[in-house]
């Protein structure tokens, strides 16, 4: 699925420490399906001016055996809540989720939510249970910049297309899906993603992650320590952040769901690692998920048994967290193509060559 | 807008504490205002038997300003998070929402959310600030025992007659709005609500509640200490609860986010006084906001002013929750209609003269 | 260890549901022991008056191999933070706690976490660790109506004594250990426990609670739904609460650290079983542990395994959380003997025969 | 009371972003007071070795009116709860503790609670209130690498002695007070404090941090953004981190306590900046006080008034938070002087000239 043409910031020089997977995606975790359905058109400009539809959604299926619900342990953590995630209050209580996670622009929640609970009724192979309602994971950041976020313009065709082509192996990143119209330290942003994989006493666990990045001031941009952010000429300084960072963290390490917590509360130090000091308006969102349980229905029997890492064995994956948060914010800054949108407005990608010599060895 | 057949607890001898505002409603508090829809239909059945839709969306606004978006103070708690309050993260996070309180059932949150997302943006007086979006508060209870929750047969048009009816005065219970389709203590639940006035150093503040009560099992219900459940000779006993309660508490009392979070963690108490051990399956999520503010717009500049009790002076305000909870509760029951729904289930309404008896003086 | 003298509650005819275990304590949960230091001295008056000591140290220890130092499941809640409890941090992160649990006066939490910590690294058998240091959990109410508490009386010695004394069987209940001075709904409270054996698919499993119950306000004082407080001839109406309330679960059933922080949550509503309603300066914090794991050290090697009951297999044991809450600080009241502390201050104790009389069959 | 030989990590050439304050200190911010009791000692060897006392206690008073006991809003934030942090309960409850932080080694705890609980009943000028309890503030990190730290060292009277030193103006890092025995990044750390005054709609802030910095594997060393530890030529890989870190940031801009809860996680984006993955071990408390309040007492009256800053003008406070976090954990190890301590380990101070000529412009 990912374009030939789109370039990810190792290509460009730049020394991101770890291991990365296969991939180094959140598909490396085996069984991790994700789709995309991109929406770009322009319309009839409006007394306001030009009309742009810059927007999508992405579906993160949390194993390939999801079109069958069954119940995926998960941990949150907010690092900044001036966002939406939606089941987020039961993945506190229960420390699981079912169905795919939802990634929109914040004005298309309701409709993804709307249209992920519809799937799940109607195309999933829902095994049918004492409980008849269903908490979907839907998350957004916020496009209004490039995209006209009041025209709504997704719909409910849009999700289930996204649910349904998603698939395992290499993913596409940058303008696509929910990070269609993203911009991200004032540039061209959206969805990117990293992976890395770990040994713990001789077993090879993987961790990737996926975000949807559309935060951060371009003053405050660094790259595995470099200031980029400084050395960009054509610094922007417009003086307020107005975005926020949602990152799903998918991994096969077998975790109790107050461990997955902990793993997606590190996911602020990745987001850290690219210089952002956390502003106010930036919703940061992060969820973290495990594919590995004993059994695929992890509900059905009073007594079951769930496999862990005891808690000093966690720091490889704490680590692996922060290192693929980090690459996949500018994994998606690299990929993403400049944007003329809504209104006119312009996010210019980031400049390759300008950027990977920075790097030089 | 209360019709006069509709019975409350108190009609019945019920003694409850405290001393109720004027309509013993939480549109006591000044410039609270509650606007219904009511769905209630008999669809043509399918090859599963009888389609029932009873359903409804209730709306809840924080103020007569409300039609102008101004920031509310507000604190959220959840008691067992196995349900959904959008929104719920910026409150969390900052301490106030804009726009109004949204209850449906739980298959209709998204619509809920992406109608009152179109209303604030189409509809409201907004006064457009630096950011651009919304994070609407949408909570649910499941009515999928009564309503044909999966025909999502809430629409946008639904969620906007709800706001836009909202009124100030007495309001309707039972089956109406939100409530429509639920059960609670497996009689016929649904709306309900109650306020009580308190004194501190001689000031006087209303505080009210409004649930949408959908939780319980028979043989738990207690009433002001009364073993009702175990009194009633119809005992049900289905061995699993499958319900949950939303309580939305106003008040007048000028109060920070962190002790609005105190108040609304009391919810907790006053559902517990109607019997409940707060079961896994009941999302019992609870939110509580003040009207009290200096001015309209908290939010226009750098440093502002709010008025607060002092931590010792909030024992008046932690009574009224607990009481306003439960007896809105109860008053829920009290005004629900004895209703057939989906599939031909029955949820009976609990028996006026029976429940008088219990409490006779 | 129990006098047989003292007198509980159902001795009273009061009507608690559910089924408690042999000794209706929380040692029934096997392993879980108990000891108390309880120290009672009046010294020489000073310038303000009597001059009384009133208080101690309650040590439980959360089963029988504690004294070599592994790691105990737990989890944590916090229902109105007016006090203290050290360890939850690492608690709330990681799920678990090593050592025993003390209880004592809110300012000899120092001097019991102090002495525990030094019996930790000097007297129990401590396997050592990478970790070289121990976070013990201390909590506390504040027995300063009765007790010199700023005479700080309890001494490291006390605490080893607590420690050294834990046993299995019946446990004292009343003015013992850190109940020694305690207050409840302005009678002399104190101690006090009570548990619960429940089925879950043919399996059975016991919990218990232990509380030092120093809150409420005579006017609320509810058992099993009957208002006693405003039954009570002798109504005291301070106006203010001045107490905190101490939870400590044990259970055999095999739980994950997230669902023992739900199981903790479930205290406050047993708390209000008892009829408050939560008052600001009432510290109530309660903290839930299991005794069942695969082997006594749970983090020695990197991938274990761990049993649970599944969410839905809960609802039996948040019920018997609720009612051996209640029970247990009912059980505090009637075990308490009417006592003459610090300043010559009187705290009753409630009127067995009285109280009985209410519960007539 | 800074010794003028003690090395400042901007005196290395070090670029840090941002304005700091006179000193560079928390002590920056009017009336805030610190003092220090440093413990160093060579005991007679023991079977083991070399016994040695390197440890201490700090006291932040929070201003100077801190003498007379009231209540300082406060924000708590746990990054890793691998620590202890007393009174986080009631700050997070109410917004506010009493009296001075107490930061201490993690053994000392007990102590350093009892002692400063005696402080305050006897040497405060403390106006009795309704409420006789008191929840002191006291943290901590673990120096048993450097210190016999299960020797139990910290006496009451050194306790009373950190407070009664506190004062204003330029204040001691390194190897002082708690901070006396830690290590950072396998360094020799410490304490380190540095502040930045912000200007918001033409009113200038300041906001200062103070650490006591014991954590970090040397591999991870980052320093603005250079890779210092990678750099460094005797790379320690222990594999383990095993270290904490504590925060403490006061500021003088009026804030809400939910707002000095935000204020209080930014520290882990400063911590992060120092390079870590926030690793299992270390015990991540971070405490955000204001001293900004209409008068002292907070809590007299029934209805108050409290000044804040609307949340879209917190960005400036956020960046300070980061910035000042950062550079007090760099000036912790750049203070600190080599030390070799219990059983002969040790800890090198990082070498001034060669980080300086990492550095050079």
């Amino acid at each position: 699925m990912a374009s030939s043409s789109t370039t990810r910031a190792r290509d460009l020089n730049i020394p991101f420490p770890g291991q990365p997977g296969s991939y180094n995606a959140i598909t490396d975790v085996p069984g991790v399906l994700v789709g995309y359905k991109t929406l770009s058109a322009d319309l009839p400009p409006d007394a306001g001016g030009p009309v742009a539809v810059r927007t999508g959604v992405t579906a993160i299926l949390p194993d390939a055996h999801s079109r069958m619900l069954v119940p995926t342990w998960a941990g949150f953590s907010s690092f900044n809540g001036n966002g939406e995630m939606t089941g987020a209050h039961w993945v506190n209580e229960a420390g699981y989720f079912l169905g795919p996670i939802m990634l929109t622009n914040t004005h298309s929640v309701g409709m993804a939510h709307h249209a992920c609970l519809k799937w799940m009724t109607t195309r999933a192979e829902y095994e049918d249970t004492s409980d008849p309602w269903l908490l979907p994971v839907v998350a957004e950041t916020c496009d209004a910049y490039l995209n006209d976020i009041n025209g709504f313009h997704v719909e409910a065709e849009h999700v289930y297309e996204a649910i349904d082509s998603a698939a395992a192996g290499p993913i596409a990143e940058g303008n696509v899906g929910g990070g269609t119209g993203m911009s991200c330290y004032q540039f061209k942003g959206g969805t990117g993603t990293a992976s890395r994989t770990v040994s713990i006493e001789d077993t090879s666990y993987t961790l990737g992650a996926l975000v949807q990045a559309n935060f951060g001031l371009r003053k405050d941009l660094t790259i595995c320590g470099v200031p980029v952010g400084i050395l960009s000429q054509d610094i922007v300084d417009k003086g307020k952040d107005s975005g926020s960072l949602i990152v799903v963290i998918a991994t096969d390490a077998p975790l109790l769901p107050i461990q997955l917590q902990r793993i997606a509360r590190r996911c602020g130090l990745g987001m850290g690692r690219t210089g952002t000091a956390g502003y106010n308006s930036s919703g940061d969102l992060f969820m973290a998920f495990t594919t590995a349980r004993s059994k695929p229905s992890g509900l059905s029997s009073a007594r079951e048994s769930l496999d862990f890492l005891s808690s000093d064995q966690l720091d490889p994956l704490f680590g692996a967290t922060v290192e693929s948060t980090h690459e996949a914010i500018i994994n998606a800054m690299t990929a993403a193509q400049t944007t003329v949108g809504h209104r006119g407005h312009l996010a210019p990608a980031i400049d390759h060559k300008w950027l990977a010599s920075l790097f030089k060895p």
